[in-house]
């Protein structure tokens, strides 16, 4: 077999057979293909996709290209959830103890954030003490007794995705929905859990920017996953807004414990029951609307924050925080942004409020940067409020007085005005 | 400027600015872009295309990445000929000298074969001492003095096409229209002359295999020339038949002196007169069929087998076996193929062919590989042609006697039969 071979079958449209695609990832993670020969064969992608069935065996073969975690021996109600990525979007803290709390199982790796959005590993960072590299046993023993457990990525997974990204990054070929299907879906079946809900974000913070993509994507992954024994759901959900008021690591833990106090943004709380509840419904093969009930009950009964509070403190964390929120740090600058005008909010462009509240220190614009925990904005006003000249529209928190004049001027920027209320958006566009 | 966002540019369809295009063959040239980044841009290319503007911009950044030929002190009569390579193509050491017997100039850098198809430069070989490596100085000089040159390419001729073809070469991207336009066309620029007929094959002998590939090769480049200020015409012309008798260095040297004697094959011949014309008009902007007229005029009153004799002198090879040509040396074995039936020759696999001889010795699998110049073969009967059982088809020239009998299989299977006469097919298709 030759690979050069391949990229001509690709190029004019053929599909690979598993053989093939074996012989390519095998390739790719022994080196043994230059980088020159792979690129030209995802750009081929690009262009020509991949059926399902190749899809299917690629990303199963990219998952075994690497440590395979085995989470048998927790049972058949182990459950993930994977969001595409969006701004100020915390679900993962709220789903996994409040699914955990009614019986699902969630032994799950997180990403640390890139760009305009924040990574989960990150946010819980944020508590004192809070460990996310935690070694298998300890990691396997903590969701064992308190049926949850989050942590970061470890070990050697799915390397032939690490080296497929890094050229892809540099070669044009990231935005292709079977590249980005198999990438985040060998990382889901390596991460080993039985269920998969998947979050598909759509819209202006996200990186699909229109529903059809989204859908597409989501149909794709969706097929990866029961080709490979998973059960599997996927949600459409609207990131043309940033999810609940705040963006920036601590501050969204704290408004993360106000949705589990049962106190939080209606927004942020619609699309974590949306999420557990589909959650639930794939582990404990249990109606969505009854599983749907019962996560309603555990956020406003205490149930999920208890089961949150044992999660910490599982995981090392300073349980005081949790119980006292005006306990985490102020960032030192603390900046109001006032109405100019009357009207309302008609549209915010949600990557560039990412992206101010990265310049405010929340996020990382290149792997390895340091993240200022306190940083980050306080969104009074979002879309479809009226506002009246002089009130805030947001506070922006930043230990970087020199950047707070370059932000506000990002931030007001970002948003659009009107003299009319505009049409509500729905939240949950679909679920596959 | 990125790299990175020309080849998003490029991937999603635009075209490409002067400037990025000078961004990216210097770049290439230099070596600071890396071979994955080039492979996908020439990945994209093969989907998305090139416009004429781009094109002809690209191709003179090739042309000018190395040294470029000055020829305006040889006048304003400077012509040049490629063909895009066939199977016993021939036509170079016929009408060079026929066209600078009529008044062009043909101060000419050809190429070594590669694969099924043969070089000019190989085949001039043949002839003992016969010199194409020379000084750019006594160049000048022999084509001051006798009109005509013929050599190899030497120096740093277009870097930016060797370092692109030799990455086409490993990532499947040689088969892309502009990709093939522009490194014929770069070279062609960077020859020097001021006209250029270019002869497109089309056929099963070709690399262009479709007559509507081919006619969409020869506008692309036609283009590129004129906006370059070079005059320019293309003939497509059929490449399922090989041209003439004779595949195989010496004896394809002996098959143009009997067409400059006036007594070659008429498929030989006619080519020749079309090519030969079509640059005499461009060169001298005379009417073609006047050029014709003239040409074949000089074919059988001996001025054109005069001028070769000269060009043969000048570059030091010797004459005597121009006009002895019974002196070139003969294979040991010469194996004639024999008709087990009778009928027609209805179809010849002429890239077959190409390599029966290159089997028999006659050509290079790879880049220096050594030829045996005797070994080739003679076809005596070719499509159209009747047979009876028991005639002779062809005669196999090597000095390879353990080849001959898979050479046998492999001519033998490159040959199909019919009762019935088949129709001839046009020689010459188009001429842009």
């Amino acid at each position: 077999m030759r690979i050069i071979d391949l990229i001509e079958k690709k190029k004019q449209g053929f599909s690979h057979t598993k053989e093939e695609l074996a012989f390519f990832i095998n390739g790719v993670v022994r080196g043994e293909i230059p980088d020159y020969q792979i690129s030209a064969w995802l750009m081929a992608v690009c262009f020509q996709g991949m059926n399902d069935r190749e899809l299917a065996d690629m990303t199963e073969l990219m998952a075994r290209s690497g440590d395979m975690t085995d989470l048998s021996s927790l049972g058949e109600t182990t459950v993930d959830k994977h969001s595409t990525g969006g701004v100020g979007d915390k679900t993962t803290p709220i789903v996994a103890p409040l699914v955990a709390a009614l019986g699902g199982t969630v032994a799950k790796m997180s990403g640390r954030g890139l760009g305009f959005t924040g990574g989960t590993v990150d946010k819980l960072e944020s508590i004192p003490d809070f460990q996310t590299e935690i070694p298998m046993h300890d990691f396997f023993a903590i969701v064992k007794k308190h049926g949850v457990c989050v942590v970061g990525q470890s070990g050697n997974l799915t390397p032939a995705d690490k080296k497929l990204y890094a050229l892809r990054d540099v070669t044009a070929t990231v935005n292709s929905i079977p590249l980005i299907a198999s990438s985040i879906m060998s990382k889901k079946l390596a991460a080993g859990a039985k269920s998969i809900v998947l979050d598909v974000k759509v819209g202006g913070g996200a990186f699909m920017k229109e529903i059809h993509e989204a859908e597409n994507l989501a149909e794709k992954m969706v097929a990866i996953g029961k080709a490979n024994g998973r059960n599997m759901k996927a949600v459409l959900s609207n990131m043309n807004i940033p999810l609940g008021h705040a963006v920036g690591n601590a501050l969204e833990i704290k408004e993360v414990i106000s949705v589990l106090n049962g106190k939080g943004s209606s927004d942020l709380t619609e699309i974590s029951l949306v999420l557990a509840s589909q959650m639930l419904s794939l582990a404990l093969h249990e109606p969505v609307e009854i599983m749907r009930e019962q996560c309603e009950k555990a956020l406003f009964d205490g149930a999920a924050l208890q089961k949150f509070r044992e999660m910490v403190s599982a995981q090392g964390g300073d349980v005081s925080y949790i119980d006292h929120p005006e306990k985490f740090p102020t960032a030192a600058f603390l900046h109001e942004i006032k109405a100019e005008s009357h009207g309302y909010i008609s549209h915010m462009d949600t990557e560039t409020i990412g992206k101010t509240a990265t310049m405010l220190g929340a996020g990382r614009e290149k792997k390895g940067d340091i993240i200022d925990m306190t940083a980050g904005i306080i969104l009074i006003k979002k879309t479809g409020d009226a506002v009246q000249k002089g009130e805030t529209l947001a506070v922006l928190h930043t230990n970087r007085k020199d950047k707070i004049k370059d932000a506000e001027t990002m931030f007001r920027n970002a948003l659009s005005c009107s003299e009319t209320q505009p049409e509500r958006e729905a939240l949950v566009y679909k679920i596959l």
